[in-house]
């Protein structure tokens, strides 16, 4: 078997959510397409809570138990399943902290296959985080544990960076879960620089851009406008953008945030760097709301996920549309190198 | 004359950026259109500064000195311009101290027109306030000396809210043009209350929307979590949004502001109320670059003007676009009851 024919892993995520479902839907999606084939994939999950889901939700969908080397043979009859050890299953609705070995061996064990030849990227299905921290997570979320799981003995976890990709913009929030007010101080011209490096590093590496374009958002109305509405823009953010020029990277800026991302706009960059999150998720989720793909650089795997969460409150409702997960699948698979075009 | 072809008053703008031409070419566009009878305007300024700008970017457009009361009937033929006793020329990209009492001579005497029932609305070309300020403006904008224009007298000036309007999204910032980090303290339930109730008596008076629906935003990620990412949302905006709900005006929220910009999110309401400068203005340049006008609520009159400033840079040379001026008088005369309909 060649390379570029390794299935992808996915990792169930929490049982309760919509993370079975979509992935059903998304064997369903792909199965019946020529890309099927270089898409392979497998869950780590349980094939009877599968089994179960497919028929709560009137799919008819073989499953099958299967190892990581057996996938991409089953994958056009069967949704291979890799079965774990811990409990796997839940009610729709009902997260369970009793799942959560479960959840995290899935993860555990889709992040071994991908460092161990057997997989070629890893694609993970939404998780709570409340569920994990009742049963002694440690992690402040699902991209810090990768990074942990990712870090090499004796040395200290790499930087993970989220950016949020489609097929028409990537947007890179610098920071991420905190509130509003603690933006302006938590920014700082080093942590710019380090996520600028990463992105530039990442995008030629990884989506084979040569001479990646990154244009930095301003923090401030119109960019600060010469320092009239806060100085950030000016003391913080141009210093980062100088350095990394001075590096080699194509950055540009600050712009004024509003102004960056419509259609003329987006043509002059590949990323945008965006100082928190909303200036961030609001454009992204404005033009690609279905399809958006968070991606996770700076890792020494490839990571995807789709752009949403566990959605307990329509899991099990067979409501829940697979589009992400299924551009998320893709885009793995893209930056694998399977040969999946970059324009559908 | 029945009011329903009452004219609209334009104001020149700054002379050195790109209203004269704008100008220009909103009255080309629409001449030729079944819509200018229902849009017939005049511009107060310098006919020979108009007929100027038409020859420098080569654009053969008749030009006549004009009455308001004589403006609508002149409209066919030529564009009609109501001259300033000011100085109203100036070089295109030199923006001149000189031209500032003309400037505002023409604001002035717009305002008259409309509130003196010669004139349906204003609408207003872009204006340098630093221009302004080397000649002695005391206000700190354009929308702050039109509600000092707007006052009774021995009252005070009513409170302008901006609305950023489309034909696909309106949205309205709660606080502008200040610095990010200055949003939080600045943020106050009645602020939000005070907004919220001129949005939705305008949306009713104003565009006819009988029981207008407003999806307020939240300030931090997520709308905040329940508080664990700030707790502006449930401290300061909540209590807001429920206020508003006991006036009996249609408020939800605060919903998470990455997720109601999409297609679907966007059905569910008539207006965002945003709390922040690009929390608004994002998605609606995303969205609608070209086509936004800026709407001024709360004034005793029509207000409209372009999404835009003076473009210094590129005045003069011809290339500069009128689409959101002709947005602008079309959203003007539609306020005003002109007949224009509302999808184009």
């Amino acid at each position: 078997m060649s390379t570029s024919r390794l299935p992808l892993a996915l990792t169930q995520g929490d049982p309760a959510g919509i993370g079975p479902e979509i992935t059903l839907r998304a064997w369903l999606a792909l199965r019946g397409e020529p890309e099927a084939a270089r898409l392979p994939f497998f869950v780590l999950s349980d094939p009877d809570v599968l089994a179960a889901a497919a028929q709560r939700i009137g799919l008819d969908i073989p499953v099958a138990p299967a190892t990581p080397a057996r996938a991409a043979e089953i994958f056009a009859e069967a949704l291979p399943v890799v079965p774990l050890s811990g409990r796997a299953g839940a009610e729709p609705g009902r997260p369970d902290p009793a799942t959560a070995a479960g959840t995290i061996e899935s993860i555990d064990r889709a992040v071994a296959a991908v460092r161990g030849g057997e997989a070629a990227a890893l694609v993970t299905n939404p998780i709570a985080k409340h569920v994990l921290y009742a049963a002694g997570f440690r992690q402040p979320g699902h991209t810090e544990y990768l990074a942990e799981l990712a870090a090499r003995p004796g040395e200290p976890p790499p930087h993970p960076v989220m950016m949020l990709w489609s097929e028409t913009l990537a947007v890179v929030p610098v920071t991420v879960h905190i509130a509003l007010s603690e933006v302006p101080r938590r920014l700082d011209t080093a942590l710019i620089v380090r996520t600028g490096r990463i992105v530039a590093r990442d995008l030629a590496a990884r989506f084979g851009i040569a001479a990646p374009r990154l244009a930095v958002a301003g923090l401030n109305p119109h960019a600060g406008e010469g320092g009239a509405m806060g100085g950030e823009d000016r003391d913080v953010i141009a210093p980062a953008i100088r350095q990394l020029q001075s590096e080699g990277i194509a950055a540009t800026g600050p712009h004024p945030a509003d102004t960056l991302f419509h259609p003329r706009a987006r043509a002059a960059y590949d990323c945008v760097l965006a100082m928190y999150h909303d200036q961030a998720l609001i454009p992204i989720k404005t033009i690609a709301f279905d399809e958006g793909v968070n991606v996770t650089l700076g890792l020494p795997f490839i990571r995807t996920s789709p752009d949403h969460g566990t959605a307990f409150d329509i899991a099990g409702r067979g409501i829940a549309r697979p589009d992400s997960l299924l551009a998320a699948i893709r885009l793995a698979g893209r930056l694998a190198g399977h040969g999946v075009p970059w324009l559908p």
